[in-house]
Parts: structure tokens; C-alpha cells; sequence
């Protein structure tokens, strides 16, 4: 080891979902949405001024908060961007939560809470979900740095209906409390409503998801000024300018567009409706999906091999070799066409599995 | 106070040039170029696949390394891409700096390396520059938990000859030494070349300058496979994808038109020499600049008073009210036609200002 490695940041990354770039492939593995984005950004990608990129883009991002602000009733003080909900969650990580107590979220949930806590140096522990994976809410009435609670949570799928995540903010009026929305928008109910009664909160949402930009990288907070401002200074600590021009002005494009936003919505919930019901006939146990995927296991044939067969036929779904979950696969939504060819292609390893005894 | 924001991570903002927006201004505040990004980049933005937005971007943003790499002959794993040079340089900073020695860099310099130490709790020691405001390279000949060496410097415009960026890299084998060579392509001599011999070496630079590409957002870092390494675990442990997918064709088809890149360094080159020569017939004393900028002090009236007479006139300069330097003026070079309505100015200013004694 070289001297200088001893001084290095003991990290454990974060693994995302592999990102496998095959003709023919069906990708249902990272909860990409299968619609591209609304027209209008593809207006706001002809309309780009080129020549512009040879000024910094307005570090308050104006452009885009505004749209933002003008689609959720809120104000620009109210509204907090950065490079995807990553961003955004790290940052409130770095900035809320420097207690001694432990931050608080569930054992099963989005693996990279772990992964900023370890990064900064903040004590967390880890809640257990209740055997049915959803959350008692009573865990969190105790002493705390800060909770976090994805809603609805991943990669159950499960929500947690708001008047629990009001009981949480009610008995924890001296933290910080985070829920992290990315999933909201394909059937949750989403914490923007409590706002006005707690000051404490942070809801933090993404255009990855529903919006359908997963490559344009933005993620959004929205909370009191207060917490915005936090943000903001910690961000303008480390880049004043994180947010580049084509995310500004293609991501405020697609908020603007609000009609076809619930439109491909409504087509993921329908197509989502239909491959619970074929993988329910098929001898699969579903959760109750309130995002743009489902969490299932078979009663019979385990997940592993499921996955591995799957892959063969190179359609990607997402399996976590994790205790509780490793009997689960994680199967986004695609388009009608690409579930059509999921559910055969799972049929058909089902029926094979079981004939020879796996 | 409310009982979480004790809780708030303090923080000394960074307080970036002012970003005015008025019709008919002369931007000369940030250091940004006057020209365009090459027609190859319009190009790119022509062609750009909106519909694949709805698909993460490539977390290694392998399009745009390869491209840097065969402009500098380097492999992919010698490369490194974040956010903006600031993002690359936080990076770096939270990476590599957790020692208990101080982290080393002069007193005049970019002022953000005096915030990321704050932010990440990174003990430090700033070094003053000789009287002259250059570096005294044996200063930096002790024991230390990093080196961190603007060169050329801000805001100073000078640059260090790569034989002391040698001595001192020799003086420290056991640190990191980054390299921060934003300005470097404007004339100064980059430590690429000292990459092959140290395995310590960082060297950082931005698409915001030569590149004409600040509204992008990219900055990229060099060094050897272990460091990039290192860099990248840390980067996947906050943000998988960082870099945007506009932001990885755009810039790769910037760095690719190497002939243009040449060309807009040559005209600022020479425009940089004109600007020179007339603010010294003004009566300024200006330092050698190897940058993009012109760092000015006049004999007689005091540069807080031309900063704002010049701000009256809708041309933005950018002046620190900071000890040793607060005489000082730092002049982006614009345009031809920029640089001589500035000059025309300035010169009305100092009359006047003579004249009327201040």
C-alpha cells in the first residue's frame, strides 16, 4: 500500500443496476420508465441555444424551480434541485444530519441510505420492516438524528398511507424527517400536503421516474425555507453551479407538461394491473405496487433461478441477494409489448422448472 | 432556533461572481469564454436522441473519458468526469484528504479550497505567496496531508514552471499533490507530462474555459488507475450517474474538434496581449497572465473605485475586497470589440478619477 492510500475514504459503493446495452434486450431492471419524455422537450432540445453554453448556467436554477413551483403550488424558496434524487438526498444527508443520536430508516429499503451514512460518518440504524415488509410506525417514536422513510419504499412497492407519516412528524418534532417520494406519482399519497404543518419535513421527489428523464439527471426537494436554504448553502459549498443548462431548460419543458406527465402515468398503472394478474396465475405471490414496478415471488420456483434464466433470454429484471428479499425479483414496467414478452418468457421457465424439478 | 438546526451542517458558503443578466452588459466576471462551444457541439445537440432520456446515463461515462483520452493519450482508467471542476475537486478532497496533517495550498488562491476544507472538516494551512504573488516552492517542502497548487493560479494569472511543480511533487511522496489547471491551456505548462513518475499526482481540468463549455458543467481529472479509482468508489458512493447525457455527447464532441479549441485559445491569446498593452499605457500594472484574465492594479486610482465606476458603465469585472489583493481588478478577456469598450472605459474612468483626484 502506498503511503498515501492510508489516508484514502473507506467507502463501500453504492451497485447500481446493471446497465447491459444489448440489441433485442428487455430491460426491466432499474425502473426506467418505457415512454420517452414529453414532446416538449424534445421542442426545448431543438430550441437549445448552443452558443449559450459558454456562460455558467444561473446557479438558483431558476428556470426550473419556477416550473416546478407553477405544477406544485409552491414558491421558489420552497424548492431545492440538484443531479438527481441522489444528489438531493446526499446533500440533505451532509447538511440535516450531524447528531450523535442515530438517523432512523428501515432495514429493507433504498441501499444507498447506508451508503451516505457510512460516506459522511453518521450513525444510522436500521428498522425492521414488519413480516409483511410494511413499516410500524411506532418504531420511530424514539430519540433520533433524523428519519428517513422512502414512500412508497423500494423495492417492496408498498405504500404507507399519509396519516402514518403524519403519526411519524407528530412524535418527532425535533428531527429532520425525509420522505423520499420517487416513486409517488404511480399511486402513493404524497407528503406535499403536510408541509404547512411541519417544518421538519423534507419531501424529495425525481423527474428519473414518472417524468421519464432518468438521463437528464434531476431530483427535487421541496420543504420550509428554512430547510432550503440549509441546503442551498451546503450546495453552493461545494459547486456553486451543479445543474447545467440543457437539465434547466429540458427538465422545466417537461414539468410544464402535466397532461401527458399523467398520461403515461395512467398507461404504467393499467399495463402494471395486467402483469400483476398474469404473474398471479403464473403462482406468484405480488406485493401491492403503488410504483411503475412489482416485487414478486413464486410459490414454487425460486427467484435466483428465475433471474438467471431470464438473463439467458436477456430480459433484466432486478434480484437482491439480501436476507428476506432473496426470494423476490424486482420487475419494472415496461411498455404492454415488453411484459407480453415477460410473462411468456417467465411461463415458460415456470413450467420448465417445475416439470424437472428445478 | 428550532431544535434541528443545531443539527445543521455550518458552512462558509462560497460566494461565486456576481451572474448579472442586463441587455447591453460586458461580462468580464467569471472567466468565461466570449466565444461559442465548436459547430461540432451544435451538431451533437441537433442530433441528440431525446427519447433515450427516459434511460439512465452510462454511470461510467465511458463516451466522454474515451474522448479525453485520445486527446491526451490516456487510458479510460486514467480519467476521471464529475459536475464542473468543483465537483472534482470536492471529490478529490473528500477522497484523499482524511489525515490528521494539514492540507497545504497558498493564501491567495482559489478561495473554494478554503470552503471544502470546512465542509468536509479537513484541517489546513494556507502559505503565503511571495511579495510578487508567486509561490515559494520550498514552502511546500514539509510534512502535510495533501498539496493543492492552482497553476496557473487564480486569481493571480501567473503560472509556476513545471520544474518546481516537479521539485515539489519530489518533496512529497508521501501526499497527494492536485494540480488545478483550469487556466492552463491559456499558456501555462501542464503537469500531464509528470503523470508517468508520480503516482501521487492529481491534475484537474474544466470544459468552463478553453472549452467555451461553463453551462455544461464538466470537469474531468487525471492521474494514476489507483487514484481515479478511489475517486470513482467515492463518487458511486453519493451519485451513480453524475454526468448527464447531454452532457456526455456534447462534451465529447467538444473535445474531439481539437483544431477549433486550438483556434479560440490563439484569438484570446492575442486579444489578451492587446488588452495588456493598453491597460498599461493606462498607467496598470498587470501580471504576467497565462489565462483566460488580465489580474490589474493602477498606479494611481484605487480598484474598488474603477470596479464600480466600470459596473455604473454595465461592464462586470470582478474585484475582491480581500488583504494584498484589494487593488487589484481581475479583467476576463472578451472579444475584440468587448476588450476595446472596456478599454474605452477605463480610460474615460481613470481621467475622470485623476482629474477630479478621486
Amino acid at each position: 500500500m502506498k503511503q498515501w492510500e492510508q489516508y484514502f475514504r473507506k467507502v463501500v459503493p453504492y451497485v447500481p443496476g446493471e446497465q447491459p446495452n444489448q440489441p433485442g434486450m428487455i430491460k426491466l431492471n432499474t425502473n426506467e420508465n418505457p415512454y420517452p419524455p414529453s414532446p416538449k422537450v424534445k421542442k426545448a432540445v431543438e430550441e437549445f441555444k448552443t452558443d449559450n453554453l459558454r456562460l455558467y448556467p444561473d446557479p438558483a436554477s431558476t428556470v426550473l424551480t419556477e416550473a416546478l413551483g407553477k405544477a406544485y403550488s409552491l414558491k421558489n424558496e420552497q424548492i431545492f434541485v440538484g443531479v438527481g434524487s441522489d444528489d438531493v438526498l446526499a446533500t440533505a444527508f451532509l447538511t440535516f444530519f450531524n447528531s450523535e443520536e442515530p438517523i432512523l430508516f428501515p432495514d429493507i429499503t433504498y441501499s444507498f441510505y447506508e451508503v451516505w451514512a457510512a460516506l459522511y460518518n453518521i450513525p444510522y440504524e436500521t428498522l425492521p420492516l414488519k413480516e409483511d415488509f410494511t413499516i410500524r410506525k411506532e418504531d420511530y417514536y424514539r430519540k433520533n438524528g433524523g428519519i428517513v422513510i422512502a414512500n412508497p419504499n423500494a423495492p417492496t412497492s408498498l405504500s404507507l398511507e399519509l396519516d402514518a407519516v403524519r403519526d411519524i412528524l407528530e412524535h418527532n418534532r425535533e428531527s429532520i424527517v425525509i420522505v423520499d417520494e420517487a416513486y409517488v406519482d404511480f399511486g402513493g399519497e404524497s407528503a406535499l400536503s403536510l408541509l404547512k404543518e411541519f417544518e421538519n419535513l423534507l419531501v424529495v421527489q425525481t423527474f428519473s421516474k414518472s417524468y421519464s428523464m432518468a438521463g437528464i439527471r434531476i431530483g427535487y426537494a421541496f420543504g420550509a425555507p428554512s430547510l432550503i436554504k440549509a441546503l442551498n448553502d451546503v450546495k453552493y459549498s461545494y459547486n456553486s453551479y451543479t445543474m447545467n443548462q440543457p437539465s434547466l431548460y429540458y427538465g422545466a419543458e417537461a414539468v410544464r407538461d402535466s397532461d401527458y406527465h399523467k398520461e403515461i402515468i395512467e398507461r404504467i398503472r393499467k399495463t402494471r394491473a395486467r402483469t400483476a394478474e398474469n404473474l398471479c396465475e403464473l403462482g406468484f405471490t405480488i406485493l401491492d405496487s403503488r410504483t411503475n414496478f412489482l416485487f414478486a415471488a413464486h410459490r414454487e420456483v425460486p427467484a435466483e433461478l428465475i433471474f438467471e434464466k431470464l438473463r439467458e433470454k436477456k430480459i433484466y429484471v432486478r434480484y437482491f441477494k439480501k436476507p428476506r428479499i432473496d426470494n423476490y425479483l424486482r420487475i419494472t414496467i415496461g411498455t404492454d409489448e415488453e411484459m407480453a414478452a415477460f410473462i411468456d418468457a417467465v411461463s415458460g421457465i415456470i413450467k420448465t422448472s417445475i416439470l424437472t424439478n428445478h
